[in-house]
């Protein structure tokens, strides 16, 4: 495994973070991350990653640092419009070339501008400068160009730092580039089974099979990405041909989807608020909602998917104790005499917003935030119910972590509980009632 | 101005994170920023970040790099039991000599096994091995030893990669060695100034004067930081003596605050909906919330900030049209002559929010998320209105970007109003209706 990163060639690639706060601390990388991921899916070997600062000097040493020894170096960050982006003249320093303004580049940034109704800003068109012997990479969802060059034989890439700009980019431009110039022999496919609310550590435990399987076949890899609540289990397979590849793919991912049940919601990047949508507009109803610890963050989950208009009424976001009981019609003596943290509290507060919002369903989600406890209930003491017209289910949670985190969960596990409920699925297995699957590597 | 990050010097600190993990993108390193920050924070600078595997001659090249050059080096990693760690073969690589076996770190390795109730594993005393001309660094949170060597005038420093032991012994041990030696000449100090919705260019254009005030100072530096609808302007000074500094931070910082004026809303990382709440605070008020477009992000980012429930009454997602009317009364005629996207429709929604949970304010949001036009809106055509009891204000806006980003800055739009009515401030100026501030670094 280790020569595989230690040597350089023409599928090695050598990843170069640019930009004064990553040095700071001021914000942590997940470029790099993402990067190393995307590109190893493909079969290229990411063998070296650096950060440094917003200088030319820097940016230009430890360009030629790996020029000629990998065979290709995303570049990320410094392309910016103001005085500390400095990546276009290091690349310019890198190869000996001078800075030119490239038409291509300026016309596109002014129509990116137009687009938006704005004039251009002063100083905006030092973006459209690249060395003279570079070309520009357009740009679809920001306004800085990326530049490609060739220097020592290496193939060099600059992409904004903007994660979406970046993943564009690269997905669209960069990597098809560096695979033809390879020459990769083999077609690489993948898939990802997305699984909410287990740790990564308990997804490999029920995985050990088909990871032993994967371990003695030099053809098929597997990867773990954890986000908060959830894990990303990417399998990739290279081949002779296109079709054998997919075949052991999809051997290998319908193994591992018997292997978790239930608790995989979906395939290729689908969240659970789309799996519920989907659910819910396969049967053609509604769906409510009625918040408090979550304050409206499983309202913004299911209507950040486009169309989810087509299922959503609304919600009630009650903070505060009286607004559950006179805008959800929860039992005000059931409220004096457990408090608003109590699972029957959560489960009259999801019959509330149904019929508040003449819905089919809906979710409700009620707890203890954090960071301090309310009376005896600790801070991630947590429950979430859904009703439908003949049918309910509650959830009871501690959750670990600080606020957002608890937030955070509670909206995954208000979404998660909807999506059993609509599919008929039992709830996690030994999952005891409370457990709290953290994001996080094991 | 980035001389700060380019130069070396005794108060120079290299990184260097071992560990094929974090080139495979197995999972994404936290080392690094927290290293980043932690040392900063004492006034060192992290000027050089690397991610190198788990090889020798790798980790050996990527010490030798640096050393001489910087004052310190942390290396982070590669310290374990197994046969791909690999630090201690790199470091007596780097330094010329040989590995021994250190007896104190033998005995740390094997009490604490013993303290745990187990024999001590084959293979482990391994972890005991150092450079000859090393000395061992002890670790209270975990079995793997680090280990502290002088290479070419620079203090090298290796510690597990597990975070907490990492973090446990740079802070207790590393840190303190490092400060010792430097003799802390000169303290650094910073500031940044938050400013919401305008984008990165436009800051700086704003800036140029204290720009150019920055670049013919050394001691001093700015830099910008550009997240979605926010951007964080950083300046740090460095000086003879900690009031000098402070002194010199505060000048710049107020310049650049009378230049930024009412679009600055605070300092060091305060957000929208911490001003808000603030302000809601000060004069013992609180607000609802009526949304639409957004769904209830509004509402959930004012419930993200701790102690949100002695301001934050509620909020109602009024997604289908007819809760608008029947919840929030808006006027049905209203509604049937404009259609829910309307600039008197956000009022209504307001006015209707105020009164349905009993608050003193309420801030509403309507219009296209997109990504498709509704009728003849398009997508991206918003509006939002605050209400208080005497008082009340509307924005129109054309917002740009993906429904993601047009659900992201209406709620910063809706709670920058907020901000403004709260603090009797002008609307942005030069911020024409329709603004559409965009993150964007390049």
């Amino acid at each position: 495994m280790t020569d595989l990163l230690s040597r350089g060639g023409p599928d090695a690639v050598a990843v170069l973070l640019v930009g004064d706060e990553l040095l700071l601390g001021s914000v942590a990388d997940t470029n790099g991350a993402w990067l190393a991921q995307v590109l190893r899916a493909e079969g290229l070997r990411v063998v070296d990653l650096a950060i440094v600062p917003d200088d030319v000097a820097r940016i230009a040493q430890a360009l030629r640092r790996v020029v000629g020894w990998v065979g290709s170096v995303v570049v990320s960050g410094g392309l910016g419009p103001t005085s500390d982006d400095l990546t276009r003249q290091a690349l310019a320093a890198a190869c000996g070339c001078d800075l030119v303004t490239d038409d291509a580049a300026a016309a596109a940034i002014r129509s990116w501008f137009a687009g938006r109704g704005r004039p251009t800003p002063a100083g905006v068109l030092r973006m459209a400068q690249r060395p003279a012997c570079a070309t520009v990479l357009l740009n679809p969802h920001g306004s800085a160009p990326g530049v490609a060059v060739e220097i020592d034989g290496s193939l060099v890439y600059a992409v904004p730092g903007v994660p979406a700009e970046l993943r564009s980019m690269v997905s669209a431009a960069v990597l098809p580039a560096v695979l033809t110039r390879v020459g990769l022999p083999t077609p690489t496919v993948s898939t990802s089974l997305e699984v909410a609310l287990l740790g990564e550590s308990a997804v490999a435990a029920r995985l050990a099979d088909v990871e032993a399987e994967v371990a003695g076949d030099p053809s098929s890899d597997v990867a773990y990405l954890a986000r908060p609540a959830h894990v990303s289990v990417r399998f990739s397979v290279r081949h002779d041909t296109a079709e054998a590849a997919r075949q052991r793919l999809e051997q290998l991912a319908t193994r591992a989807e018997a292997a978790l049940g239930a608790d995989v919601m979906g395939r290729d990047g689908v969240t659970l608020a789309e799996v519920v949508l989907a659910a819910l507009q396969e049967r053609g109803q509604t769906v409510a909602t009625a918040e408090s610890l979550t304050g409206g963050g499983v309202a913004a989950a299911l209507t950040a998917v486009p169309g989810s208009s087509l299922a959503v009424r609304g919600g009630l976001v009650a903070y505060a104790t009286d607004v559950k009981a006179s805008r959800l019609g929860v039992d005000p003596d059931l409220l004096a005499r457990h408090g608003p943290v109590h699972p029957q509290v959560a489960q009259a507060m999801a019959e509330g917003a149904r019929r508040l919002l003449a819905a089919d369903w809906a979710v409700a989600t009620t707890g203890v935030a954090g960071p301090d406890p309310v009376g005896e209930h600790p801070a991630g003491e947590v429950y979430v119910a859904v009703r439908g017209a003949a049918t309910g289910r509650v959830r009871a949670l501690r959750l670990p972590g600080p606020r957002r985190w608890v937030q955070r969960l509670s909206v995954a596990h208000g979404l998660d509980l909807l999506r059993r409920v609509l599919r008929d699925l039992p709830e996690p297995t030994g999952a005891a009632v409370g457990e709290s699957p953290l994001p996080g590597r094991g």
